[in-house]
C-alpha cells in the first residue's frame, strides 16, 4: 500500500500554533503578543484600496481569467524593474506571475524534479519548502549552516549526487534574518552552473533588505536563467496577502513548463490581485520606502531588545527582514517552550523544531520571532515578557 | 536520470488553442467565434461589484491571510445549501474552500494517492484532470463510455486494481455536458464503497443543471464522507473566474490532509474572492436562476442547431452545462480539423484529442463547444459556419 503524497509531511506549522490559543485566556492587561506568521495586520493604503475599488467597478477583466503565466503588464514592469534594480537584463517573457511566492516555489521544483530527485536547502529553513518537496517526493538534503547562519558553498558541494537538482536559498532568509552577501551568492551560483544545477533564490523579503543598491549581481550574468530561478512575493511591500500574488523568474523554457502546472493547479492567478500588484509597482514607492524604514527601525528595536535580554542567557542570531532568529537559555526543547510561551507569557513565535530536520540541535535550542507587525511598544513588552519568563 | 514532474503531461490545452489565432486576421464581417473556454465574458453583476468595492474599502480582512480551510461563514453558508439542496447533512467542517476547482482535485489526490497509483477517468475527460494525474505520479486509467457518453460501473469494476485509489466522475459532465442519472452515481458510490475507493464527484456545473431537485441523493447518506468527496467552483455561478474560488467537500480527516496541500501550495484562498462567493450565495439566488435559463435556452438552440446539421453528418452526442460534445463528418482527425476551423470558418473549438488517450477513435472523429458564452444570434452564425465548411 503507498502513501498518499500528505502523509509524508507534517501539519501546517502557522495552523498548528493557532491550535495551542485555544481555549487559553488573555487577560485585559496582558494580550497576546502574536509573532508567529509574516503577516500584515493592516490593509493596503487607501489609495490602492481607491484603486482597486475602481477596478472591481470598471474593469471587467478584473474578474475574469487571464492568461496562465499572468498579466503582460505585470510581467513587464517586474522585467523593467528587477533589469534596474540588479543592474542586468530581465525580459518580460522572462517573468511569470504566480498566485502567491509558495506556489511560485512548487512550480519551480515540478518544472525541475522527478520522483527520488534531492534538493538542498540550508538549515533552518522555511517549512513550506521542506512541505513541498515531501509531497513531490523529493528528498531534502539539509545544509547545515554556522553561527552566522549562512551556509557554506564548498559545505553544499560534498552534498551533490547524480539525484540532486537544486539549491534554494532564501535572502533575506526566511527563517533566519539574515542577508546573505553578494559574494555568497555569486559563489552558490558559480558551483550550481559547474554541476548542472538550478539555483533557486526565493528573495519574498527583498523590500526590507537594510542594505542600500542591488543586493546581488546574478541577474547582471547575461546568461543568468541557464542557473538562477528567482521568486518574489507581493504581499509584504503592498499588504496584499490575501490576494495571493507572487513572481517566478526563469528561463522562457522552465516558465513553458512551469506553466503545465499552474494552469493544472489554479488555471490563473487572480486577475484584481495582479491589478493591485501593478498598481502598486507604479505609485507606491515613496510609500513602501516609509514600511521599508519602519522594519527596519523594529529590527533596531529588536537587536536592543535582545542586547539587554543577553545577560538572561537569550541569544539574537539573526534579525533582519520580518525576522528574529534566536537561541533560548532554558534545558527544554523549544516546542515544548513555544507552548508554554502561550500559558505563562502571553506570546505566541514558532519553534525551532519547526524549520529544521528531526533531530537537530538547533531547532530544539532555537526560536523564529516575526516581528515585523509589532511596534516599538510591543517589542519593549515582549522583552519584559521574556526576561520575566522561566 | 529523472524526467521532470512537468516533462511527463502536455501543454494546457486552452493556451495551445489561443496560439493558433495568432497571426491569423479575422474580418469585421465575420469576427472569430470562440467556443474554447468555459468562460463569462461579462463581470459579476453589479450589486456584487457595488459588494466588493465595499468590502475592499472597509474591510481590512479582505486583503490579508485567512485560515487555510478557508472562511468559516462560507464553509456553512455551503454546508447548509448542500444539505437543503441534496436533502443530507453537510456540516461545516466536511467543507473546504480552494483557490479554484482545480485547486480542490490536486489537493483531493494528494490526500489520497502516492506515487504509481491509479484513478480511473472516464473517457473523454477533463484535461486538468488527466495533466495532474501526470504530474503527481499517477497512472491514469481510462474507462470507456458508449454513444450516451455515460460510464458504466461494471466495466469500472473491471479496471480495478490493488493500486486503484479513486474513481472521477464529473456531473453535468466537462467535456461531454451529459448529466449523470441518480441511480448511476449511486451505483458507483456502491462500487467505490465495496472496494475500499474514494468516489470524487466534480459538479462545477451544478447551478446549470436542467433536472429539477437534487441530481442525486449521495450526501442523503449518512455515512457519505466515507467514500464521497465532492468538488465545486464559483467561477460560473457569480462570473468570479478571476477570483479563483472552489470547494472541496469532504470528511474531516481528509480535508486535513488536504489542508497541508493547500498550505503549502497557496497559503489561502483570496479572502476578497471568499467574501464575494458568499455574498452570492447570500444574495443572487434569483439571478442565478436567470443565467440558469439563459443556459439552458442556449442549449436548447444548440440542439436545435445540431438537429439540422445532422443532414451534413455532424452529430450531438452531448449537449449540457456548458458543453456540447460532437463528432464531425470529415475524413481528418480533430486537432488538424479544429486548426482549419480557425482558419476557414473563424470558430475556435478544442478538438477531442485533448480530452481523450493518445490513439483514441472518439478522441480523432469528435470535438467539444463551450457554448456558454455564444447567444442564440452567436449560435445561429456558428450553424452557419459549420454547414459552410469543407
Amino acid at each position: 500500500m503507498t502513501i498518499a503524497r500528505t502523509r509524508s509531511t507534517f501539519q501546517p506549522p502557522v495552523m498548528e500554533a493557532r491550535r495551542w490559543l485555544e481555549g487559553v485566556d488573555f487577560p485585559p492587561e496582558r494580550p497576546l503578543i502574536n509573532v508567529s506568521q509574516a503577516a500584515p495586520l493592516d490593509p493596503p493604503p487607501r489609495p490602492l484600496r481607491e484603486a482597486m475599488a475602481r477596478m472591481v467597478m470598471e474593469d471587467a477583466q478584473a474578474h475574469l481569467y487571464g492568461p496562465v503565466l499572468g498579466l503582460s503588464e505585470l510581467r513587464a514592469e517586474i522585467a523593467g524593474r528587477w533589469s534596474a534594480d540588479y543592474g542586468g537584463e530581465v525580459r518580460p517573457e522572462q517573468v511569470a506571475i504566480t498566485s502567491g511566492c509558495n506556489q511560485a516555489y512548487c512550480a519551480a521544483l515540478a518544472a525541475l524534479c522527478g520522483e527520488g530527485d534531492e534538493v538542498i536547502l540550508p538549515e533552518p529553513w522555511y517549512f513550506n519548502h521542506r512541505m513541498w518537496n515531501d509531497m513531490a517526493g523529493l528528498r531534502t538534503v539539509p545544509l547545515a549552516t554556522g553561527d552566522d547562519l549562512l551556509p557554506d558553498p564548498e559545505a553544499a558541494a560534498a552534498l551533490i549526487t547524480e539525484r540532486t537538482r537544486a539549491i534554494v536559498l532564501v535572502s533575506p532568509n526566511n527563517p533566519g534574518g539574515v542577508e546573505y552577501p553578494s559574494d555568497l551568492l555569486a559563489a552558490f551560483r558559480d558551483l550550481c552552473r559547474a554541476r548542472g544545477l538550478a539555483l533557486i533564490l526565493d528573495e519574498t523579503y527583498r523590500d526590507f533588505d537594510a542594505r542600500t543598491g542591488a543586493p546581488h549581481d546574478l541577474f547582471a550574468d547575461p546568461d543568468w536563467d541557464e542557473v538562477l530561478i528567482q521568486l518574489y512575493s507581493f504581499s509584504k511591500a503592498y499588504r496584499l496577502t490575501g490576494h495571493r500574488i507572487g513572481a517566478l523568474t526563469a528561463s522562457p523554457a522552465r516558465l513553458a513548463e512551469a506553466e503545465k502546472f499552474l494552469d493544472t493547479v489554479t488555471i490563473c492567478p487572480t486577475s484584481l490581485g495582479q491589478r493591485a500588484a501593478l498598481w502598486g509597482m507604479r505609485n507606491l514607492g515613496q510609500w513602501l520606502a516609509g514600511e521599508r524604514a519602519e522594519i527596519l527601525d523594529r529590527r533596531a528595536a529588536v537587536t536592543e531588545s535582545f542586547g539587554r535580554l543577553a545577560d538572561r542567557g537569550w541569544r539574537l542570531m539573526g534579525c533582519g527582514a520580518y525576522f528574529a532568529w534566536i537561541e533560548h537559555p532554558f534545558d527544554a526543547a523549544s516546542d515544548a517552550l513555544a507552548k508554554r510561551l502561550v500559558h505563562e507569557a502571553g506570546v505566541l513565535l514558532l519553534p525551532g523544531t519547526m524549520f529544521t530536520p528531526e533531530g537537530s540541535a538547533r531547532g530544539r535550542k532555537q526560536l523564529r520571532i516575526a516581528f515585523a507587525n509589532v511596534d516599538r511598544a510591543g517589542i519593549a513588552a515582549l522583552e519584559d515578557r521574556l526576561a520575566g519568563f522561566g
